[in-house]
């Protein structure tokens, strides 16, 4: 099993992933805010690359279970019913719902990623999860970090760090590409407290001058949920549970 | 002074660097032979982003006194005089001449670079000598790794990374972006050795593959130089060693 780390999606193509197992973060906020409103009861999420197309979808294809969720710039995008915060998306939101979901970072590279073969969301209120899963999937694994704006976030380098440490404590001779083993340096140096990286990242420090410490502390809590965001015909959904004996037995 | 580090050029453009103060590393190999080129006596280094521009100044302006040098995917161009070993940019090859310098990676990053007010390059070879003129100028740093295929490159980062350190040894209150904290880190965790750390590279495996272990192992000497390569008018030279008296005394 190898792993290779992405810092920011604007270097490939899209067609690079055709085939691939593709794990997408970010950390702040999108991958989070994925993660809690597919827990919280959201019937699925639909990641989009442009507003504009966020607006068709919603306005066509999900009746009155529709919502639109995401930001420009930190900010809620004018018009849609939740922004970016992973606290918005709770039971009473989101329940039962369909998120059509845009954001500056994240959801563009999902995207840009939609072409694998398997593919999930991972924050670190899943990280343990989605590490079982790979695992258990037992395939080469490309990691792709949204970034910000094109380019590195410490936030997303340090938590695939952390993922690729997981992996390699629930398996052993994985072979790990440059971009890999530095993140894993990273998740050394920095991810002691992840609540203090993120506070101290470029990206953590603008989201608490915008009033959004309370997403900060959110976004760094430690495998809070099992739930596994996994992309299956241009939506997010989450793994279905199925036992292993149950598919044996089919 | 603030420095900030781009991991690859491919998300910036151009003008982004109008009126900055710029150092470009490609440690495997191109910062390493243009460091070396003009430390041995090269009267200047051209810089250009594709081979047919090479031939093409090459063919004009330069009359005999031009080399053509550099490589695509390691190995030297069909037609160069020189490939992109600094190893072959000896004295007797270089001295006096016009080198018209194609390379993968690196000759495109400084070109992309080209609008800088002040532009420099930096290998492990001269690292010390680029901090010592970076902190003479006191303006704020963009750190650009050429990086490998528009994407990640180690030596790339943990060169950023001592270069850091070592202007931070120089002078205190620097501002550093995530990025270059991250380089930071990077340096500290692979460092100690840095012939060791361009061995186990995904670039110094593929060099030494192809017969050039000897290169990395140049690529690796720390401080071998004082030379310090800057762009003025399309070509990198020497920056002139006018002592500080001489400039007050005109």
């Amino acid at each position: 099993m190898k792993i290779n780390v992405f810092l920011s999606p604007v270097s490939i193509d899209e067609l690079y992933f055709t085939g691939k197992t593709t794990v997408v973060i970010d950390v702040l906020r999108a991958s989070t805010t994925i993660v809690n409103a597919l827990e919280n009861g959201a019937k699925e999420v639909v990641p989009v690359a442009t507003v504009e197309f966020a607006v068709k979808v919603s306005g066509g294809m999900f009746g009155g279970l529709t919502l639109l969720g995401g930001e420009r710039n930190t900010k809620k995008v004018e018009g849609f019913a939740l922004g970016n915060s992973p606290i918005e998306y709770n039971p009473e939101a989101v329940e039962g719902k369909t998120i059509v979901f845009y954001t500056t970072n994240g959801s563009k590279a999902i995207v840009k990623a939609k072409f694998s073969e398997n593919l999930f969301v991972c924050s670190y209120n899943n990280i343990s999860a989605v590490a079982k899963k790979l695992v258990e999937l037992g395939k080469d694994i490309e990691v792709l970090c949204a970034g910000r704006n094109n380019a590195f976030a410490l936030e997303d380098a340090c938590c695939a760090g952390k993922l690729i440490t997981e992996i390699a404590a629930l398996k052993e001779n994985i072979e790990l590409t440059d971009s890999a083993r530095a993140m894993q340096a990273l998740h050394k140096s920095f991810g002691k407290s992840i609540f203090k990286m993120l506070k101290e990242s470029e990206h953590g420090k603008l989201l608490i001058e915008n009033g959004f410490e309370a997403d900060v502390k959110f976004c760094s809590k430690l495998n809070s949920t099992d739930a596994v965001p996994s992309f299956m015909g241009n939506t997010l959904k989450l793994m279905p549970l199925i036992p292993a004996q149950t598919i044996n037995e089919e």
